[in-house]
């Protein structure tokens, strides 16, 4: 795999809006300033217009919506749309409750996404696919993997990101899996939101012919820096892992990412 | 005192609902997965009867409460308790405002709490003892602490878990009194919400007729775990026990809880 | 420059009622607690006028401002100028939306704050300079940084406290110059949030024809944190930097600011 976004991120210093949940707000933020973009929170609907004028992409996140914050949310989509800046879309534990499922519903319904990431239970929903979910995490299921992330980016003409031990990505026609990461993922809370979120750099900097490159090499680059970061740590580090990351995807170069990423295309 | 909770959780991994504030929800969140249990951060309305019914247990924590989430921390409340879950119950800084007063009363009024964390300021109010309390914080008072901590648990027919130096836990007939801990905690913010939403993990696992042990383990372990970070860290290092903790909550033994610590039954 | 207020904040623990946004909550909780001050995060309305009442300083910030949080800004805001108990703004991104131009106007219409900490764009927009911001950063300009400061000062009767490579303080008449600090400070988020919390902290302790000197203290020993913290880290440990800044926050003593402070008066 080639690393060729993660430059342009740090020449670029691209400004992705965020409209993310109250537990991974603050990692997200922290994470995108790392990498070598900026971030921007900004939630009240009399800025959703505003924002995305000013911003190169935006993430929409559901993790703890509440209130009109889905009015907020669908007015910077449209906006984005309108502009033509890329919007990624988290579908945080959408399978859990009627609510997300609803919420989801009507952000794919009037929202183009140029990426949708999430983990395997997400997905599942997302494709139709039988699963077991569990709250906000990925939960088990027996269908195919690869499969389900190619139904969602066919289904939703997007870009298909599928966190787990392998990730997938899709663009519907092309799968690759990638088969870098940690088990420590997981164990931190919103290392999916702030995927989702860096994610949005990586678009931002990419031509929307070149999308499906610029997620794998996202995903892979995450990845990569998670995985070298827990090298270096005892398996139950996990608040060292949760500030090591940072370090790393402050420090991670594209030679780093070439030699250690394996990606598959399927 | 004997481990036993702990190795349950481990194996279980319990899903715990925490409707909290946006200052811990974070920690509480990556405190219960370090731990070995899973956090879901939910706090809408209209999801307030879906997620009880897939959570082991329910912790409420009014840090900054606002608008209409009264009535969603109701609504889940009232839902725990038909599905006999356990809720636990942490009343930030209750006696500082009358509005933190006022939405406590009616929590207390409307839902059967299995458990109360709070520090001394906060039991002392629930008491209808004179205390003066200093914001959130645990302030200063004359009374007696432990007979405090037992008319809480007996008014509110509840496990009471009271923190400070010395912690106590009491059903209403017994009282214990934990004698680990570090002064580090109350220098980090949210290390007593953490506690609260890890004792919903405790509860999660325990048959209703033991939680009053499940109880002092809970607050046994995780005064023993920020007791053995302090020890390799110098007084003023706040940010490394904010981490540390994470790790240490991950990587505590039983056989480290048990050597460690010092329960006195009064 | 000499250190006076920092031993104060130590001696009389002052509480500080902090309206701030859902990124920079926690830390700005955690470095007040560091320092020595008590953070309380409140931010319902009805408890507006109850938690100043009981608190030595209030610090409203935008960040992430929504819905009715206008309301209960104005609330604390007015109740604080009415018990005499120093205010400080912080602006976050005002210039970025028509929606913050027009919040931040009622603030300043309607509160008389005792300060204001902000970046060169927010400040260029408050003093009506032109310049080019970029979301929430500073931006770029080519106006005079110093009279930009005073400006705020004189137009707002304020002390004016504007972060940068250099930082600026100013009340009207004396500008200082603090030629302290890390260009590790805008790559970690809540960087400025904290330090505007942190000058709560300041004011709080001083008496009001003291203001400037307090607000130069503060600056100064902030920026002085975080060069030391610097010093002793690889230029891309964010996450560790993050940390050790509250570490540091609770370390750093009066010779140690005194020593480093490099303040010029203009």
């Amino acid at each position: 795999m080639r690393s060729y976004y993660l430059a342009k991120i740090r020449e670029q210093n691209p400004l992705i809006h965020n409209i993310t949940n109250i537990v991974a707000a603050n990692y997200c933020a922290n994470g995108l300033l790392a990498l070598g973009a900026s971030p921007i929170m900004a939630v009240a609907i009399e800025e959703m217009e505003d924002v995305p004028a000013i911003s190169q992409a935006l993430v929409i996140n559901i993790g703890t919506l509440v209130g009109k914050e889905i009015e907020a949310m669908l007015l910077a989509g449209k906006t984005a749309n309108k502009l033509g800046i890329p919007v990624i879309l988290d579908p945080v534990g959408v399978a859990a409750t009627q609510y997300r499922k609803r919420i989801v519903a009507q952000l794919l319904e009037h929202i183009q996404f140029s990426g949708i990431r999430g983990n395997a239970g997400e997905f599942a929903y997302l494709a139709g696919v039988d699963w077991k979910v569990k709250g906000v995490d990925a939960g088990k299921g027996e269908a195919n993997l690869n499969s389900i992330c190619q139904q969602v980016a066919q289904k939703y003409q997007t870009i298909a990101m599928m966190s787990g031990e392998v990730d997938v990505v899709s663009d519907g026609n092309r799968i690759a899996t990638l088969h870098n990461g940690t088990p420590m993922f997981p164990k931190i809370t919103g290392s999916g939101c702030l995927l989702s979120a860096i994610s949005g750099a990586f678009f931002a900097v990419a031509d929307k012919s070149d999308y499906f490159n610029a997620a794998v090499e996202c995903c892979s680059t995450y990845a990569i820096a998670g995985e070298l970061v827990a090298k270096s740590l005892k398996e139950t580090q996990y608040g060292q892992f949760y500030t090591g990351l940072l370090d790393k995807l402050a420090e991670i170069s594209a030679q780093e990412v070439e030699q250690n990423g394996r990606v598959n295309y399927v």
